[in-house]
């Protein structure tokens, strides 16, 4: 069903079609169609939903619609939905709902949740508290297959997940992991501890979801085990929510790179307050720091007004550091945010990026050189200095470039916010006191 | 086991220690141990593990180690490990190693796996063919839960996943899905028919990973089945394969938007010769777009003459503008990649834009205004004349660094390679011809 045929049908007040049909779609694909409606008529749809239905299409609306439909529902329908949601959902919810809705729906769960619901919103932002959840299942090591599997079968619907078991002992303490193939590969008379796996790969509530993230992607796991100090199993993970996490973390650096201090928010949702708040702050700090920048060339105002010609290759000059610049720093930035460099390997970044920056210095130089001196008239002298410039900027450029973002990894500072922005100041200013310098020498100005 | 242990249990020769205790370990962890090894005593250490372990960590040595590997180990024992291989591992490996190598795999492969083989080697890079296994759990709708459930109790274990089933007809043409849970939890007499799910969300072998990523994303799969063209299964994709894709994507995007062409080789891997040819076409490219900015500049030349002062601020108003226009493109690009905005959403992108470079560039020109003024001491015209600029600078960034990425999407080109290293160049262009605009008005030159 489409957004036009469901609109017809409302049209046409068939009701019941229009359940029969969307009981038999995705739950995304069902919270997608209901939001190109208008709200009271998504609640009336929504309400024909079958319960279970309705609370996972609940828990892919948009935060709008969510705030809005929380505001209609009664308290009734509120509380089977709270009842019903999987637990990091409703985190994520809460997280983002304004605070009159928070109290409503903390109003509609039990008091036992409301603890756990209070616990969970003390973890800190981006930890792995944050985004586990508590409905894993839970097996005692002396349990036979059989009976494992009959567990499963009794509470495996309200899971988040069924593949991965987790085997505690009586304090809660994590003592191994057993998957679901196995329980079904397996004679059914064997033991879980005969089993399960003991050497588990785990984290702790307040680990970074970046290296969540990481161990997911190292292993390949499908949900992983949170535990807290004293080696006690919290909550899981589910790879559909650390697919999220990566999106998340490569926007952040993609939002450092650019100067700006990273937001979760979407683009389209978020308000241009906001939106101007994180780039202003960047700006100003780059457009002070380009004073420097004014500062030199005012140093050498007498070189340019004996050779105002010089002036017009400080652009070239400017842009071509700053983006050879800037192609070392983002690979090596990448590269430290997926793991594949390390601070040892400082060494092979200067050396690979000294190599690469003389090959492509001498290119970008010879073609310059003669474009310039073919083209622009300019005479021999000016053609080579601007050229001898292009390769040392170039040069210096890469190997700060590279160098930069392994330092800030070694100092603990974030590469992407430390390298990203700096990189285009630092090199403008190395490249206009390499120009002025070597006009200076060569012109016997 | 850490690699000072495993060094010293190799130098008093105990290697059943040493097996025993690999064993326990996850074969990723294993691979990485024996990486740090001299590749003799790594086959050493190899050979003496059980023969699925040492499948499973072959499959994730690098390249290289898996190159030296097969060079060294007997045809009995490449054989096996051909034969153990997940398909995907294998094509994966296939495609990296180089053509003596491939040969020598080939010649172990049973005459039906080469076919299938070469077939799989033909998909497009990076299409959801490319990515795809074989290895998944086929049944037939009128088998009962029971039946079901002993056919993954035979095969399962040389299935990529078990989690989710695929239900086939006679033709292999794709008729359903039962996840494992469902067959768990549902009364062992039910036929599949009964339980199956009909609306199969699917892809095409021809599809690209970039549009794999985002169904599993939208969806939280765990895999999903590929089709060709006639709607028979030809293999399928999981989540684990899809965390790489997503981080490849954003790395290709990294890469375009700083002005290379896009590769998946790492960092530390790749060749000097490689990485310089990545780089050295867009700065030639951008450096030769910058004769124009260099034009501007010989056409105002008078102008600069008799105000040299001027030519200190070009470096700001430059910097800045080229800042505020990669916020944009940044935000916008990655808005894109992500799905977030679509090519409908041009209008409300440029007008939030528009709004932001006006509160932004307010901002920017007052505190820039008073720097200059107060502490360059070049007097009240040319501090207006900068600030003035710089505003104007900032809302065409923004507005271009919003409307490119745009264009290109509506255009069907890569809004990362099109918007990315463009937008300075452009913005360049046009702040230096307001600039020189407003200062020959305001200054009367």
């Amino acid at each position: 069903m489409d957004e036009k045929r469901l609109k017809e049908l409302i049209k046409e007040k068939r009701y019941v079609t229009i359940k029969k049909e969307l009981e038999k779609m995705n739950p995304v694909d069902v919270a997608e169609l209901l939001e190109s409606l208008d709200v009271q008529t998504a609640l009336l749809i929504f309400r024909t939903l079958p319960k279970d239905l309705a609370v996972e299409v609940f828990a892919h609306f948009s935060v709008e619609q969510q705030r809005e439909l929380v505001s209609l529902v009664t308290d009734k329908e509120l509380k089977h939905i709270v009842d019903e949601l999987y637990f990091d959902d409703m985190i994520d919810i809460l997280e983002e709902v304004p605070a009159n809705v928070v109290k409503k729906i903390l109003l509609n769960a039990k008091e036992e949740e409301r603890n756990l619901i209070n616990q969970f919103l003390r973890y800190p932002p981006e930890s792995a508290g944050s985004i586990m959840t508590i409905e894993y299942v839970d097996l005692k090591k002396n349990m036979t297959v059989k009976e494992a599997l009959e567990h499963i079968k009794e509470t495996g619907l309200d899971k988040e997940t069924v593949y991965t078991c987790y085997v505690t002992d009586a304090n809660r303490k994590l003592e191994g992991i057993v998957s679901l193939r196995k329980l079904v590969i397996s004679d059914e008379d064997l033991l879980i501890e005969d089993i399960m796996e003991r050497d588990v790969i785990y984290v702790h509530t307040h680990d970074d979801q970046e290296t969540v993230a990481r161990v997911f992607k190292r292993y390949g796991f499908l949900a992983l085990p949170v535990v807290d100090n004293e080696g006690r199993l919290i909550g899981i993970i589910t790879v559909d929510d650390i697919m999220e996490v990566i999106d998340q973390e490569a926007t952040e650096d993609f939002q450092k790179m650019a100067a700006m201090s990273p937001t979760e928010e979407k683009y389209l949702e978020a308000n241009v307050f906001s939106l101007a708040k994180h780039r202003v702050i960047w700006l100003l700090v780059l457009m002070i720091s380009a004073t420097f920048t004014g500062g030199i060339i005012r140093k050498f105002e007498n070189l340019l007004q004996s050779a105002v010609v010089l002036t017009a290759f400080i652009p070239m000059l400017m842009d071509t550091g700053g983006n050879a610049g800037s192609q070392s720093s983002t690979l090596v930035i990448r590269g430290i945010a997926l793991g594949e460099i390390a601070p040892k390997d400082t060494g092979k970044v200067v050396l690979k990026e000294l190599v690469i920056s003389i090959i492509v210095g001498v290119i970008l130089a010879v073609v310059n050189f003669f474009r310039i001196y073919l083209f622009d008239n300019v005479g021999f002298l000016i053609s080579f200095t601007v050229s001898i410039t292009l390769f040392v900027t170039v040069v210096i450029s890469k190997v700060i470039g590279g160098i930069l973002p392994m330092i800030a990894k070694k100092l603990n500072i974030d590469p992407a916010i430390m390298a990203g922005p700096l990189i285009t100041t630092i090199v403008d200013a190395l490249s206009l006191i390499v120009y002025f310098s070597i006009a200076s020498c060569l012109l016997n100005i």
